[in-house]
């Protein structure tokens, strides 16, 4: 679908058919339609190249570090033991690299239910994909929801990395979901997800969040901008069962001192920053104003 | 000029014709050319009625909230006195708007150099001119290059609220400007503009914040989204010989808790994390990492 009429481009239509935007193609780099969706991945002047999934834009090269970057140093700085990670969805790489940038993280599950994405991802992104050369990453090619089934305290981290809330994305979303991934946590575990833009509010916000709170003691929100992502002012949620997001540990601090120079996103202060919420992001997810 | 086909569709392309947002209209309200510029107003689907210069976004009903109310309520926190303040560009008065809140807010001078625009946004987006009808509010218009001429320690706050810099809004972008302007504020003065998206660097802005060093001895940058603006992520420059734009006065929090329930975006909390930046950030503009 597109609502741009020279083929030179890609649009990204959202918002109930309302809004759009998109991206002149310098080239179309592949086309696959695998067994749960259509893989593309076009070269962009804008965005550089840029993975597609059933025509929504997930991963370009110029953006790519905001989402990767913040999904994994937030937790990694307020908790303070970090060894095992789980991964749902992700197929991309680029969470789990972040992840493997701290030796003390021994192991990363990361259940990609397409594994096409993962070689796609390989192939056209390779510095994205970086995680899958790392020992320490152990990929499963399966349902994330069948994969949590049973699981128990064994996680410290769990990072649902999926899609918008509808098709097979929509179960990564509820009440019953955000249970089995709490049990499959440590004590002191997190849970961590992306959950769309607040102005556009496609997926009923609230109800997200309702759901979290179903499961969750703590639950915080954050934001960051992603530029290919539908109206670019993203949100994220984080939730524990005590752990706050922006109150991060002393004793990581030099550490990450020296990390952050290398990240092209992420620091202290501007994590300390991201939890401070506006008016409007506080209203459309249901926090106390 | 339209990337889209079918001419239902109202689109904004920017980054050297790479990137397009595109919003459906459900009625076109207004097309003129003035002195200046074409001016039009559309109605759509997505962002409601919204305001186009020269084709370009400039306010829409979902999101003008945003860009006008930290415009006004981040100096009105961080600056002891604020009686008088100067506007250049912002004929459409929501900056004015908010700053009308504070009842210590004597005069604003808006300096608007096409009155159409003014009264293109009282026809069609009273909601956002309603300062216009505020005996505090003085409208000239006239250029404010020429106005600011020989002003000399009269304001408290002055707002630069222009369209992008090219065409007769480049000097507004200027060394030589942005003195004139210090020269106009007080001693505790402050100067604020918006200085576009850094993931889309197409006016360098590294160069723009030089300007601005170059004449404040503090210059600050934060950031909000603009729904309608190309790239969303906005940054804004805070200036002024030493007031810092992070430091909110303890005597104005009482008041302000209680107006900020009556904002949108705006509050203290979100204040202060709005100048926590990110790394692209200050690297794109040039400030120490």
């Amino acid at each position: 679908m597109s609502v741009v009429g020279n083929s030179e481009w890609y649009s990204e239509i959202c918002f109930r058919g309302s809004l759009a935007m998109s991206y002149k193609i310098k080239n179309r780099l592949h086309c696959e339609q695998s067994k749960y969706q259509k893989i593309e991945v076009i070269d962009t002047e804008s965005v550089g190249r840029f993975l597609l999934l059933d025509g929504k834009g997930m991963v370009s090269e110029r953006d790519e570090f905001v989402y990767h970057e913040v999904m994994a140093h937030i937790p990694y700085m307020v908790k303070p033991e970090l060894k095992k990670v789980l991964i749902i969805g992700g197929g991309d790489g680029g969470v789990a690299r972040e992840f493997l940038r701290h030796p003390d993280v021994e192991r990363v599950d990361l259940i990609e239910i397409d594994e096409r994405v993962v070689e796609v991802t390989k192939q056209f992104l390779p510095e994205v994909a970086t995680a899958f050369a790392d020992p320490r990453l152990n990929f499963l090619p399966m349902d994330g929801i069948e994969f949590i089934k049973g699981k128990e305290n064994e996680y410290d981290v769990a990072i649902i990395d999926s899609t918008d809330p509808e098709d097979f994305a929509e179960g990564l979303f509820t009440k019953e979901f955000y249970a089995s991934v709490k049990k499959s946590l440590k004590d002191d575990g997190i849970m961590m997800a992306q959950t769309e833009n607040p102005f556009l509010d496609e997926y009923n916000l609230k109800s997200i969040y309702d759901n979290l709170r179903a499961a969750y003691p703590n639950v915080q929100s954050f934001f960051a901008p992603m530029l290919v992502y539908p109206g670019v002012f993203w949100t994220f949620a984080f939730a524990s069962k005590g752990i706050k997001g922006n109150e991060l540990l002393a004793s990581k601090r030099a550490e990450m001192e020296k990390m952050q120079k290398d990240l092209k996103w992420y620091n202290m202060d501007w994590h300390e920053g991201a939890f401070k919420l506006s008016n409007i992001h506080k209203r459309v997810l249901g926090f106390e104003d």
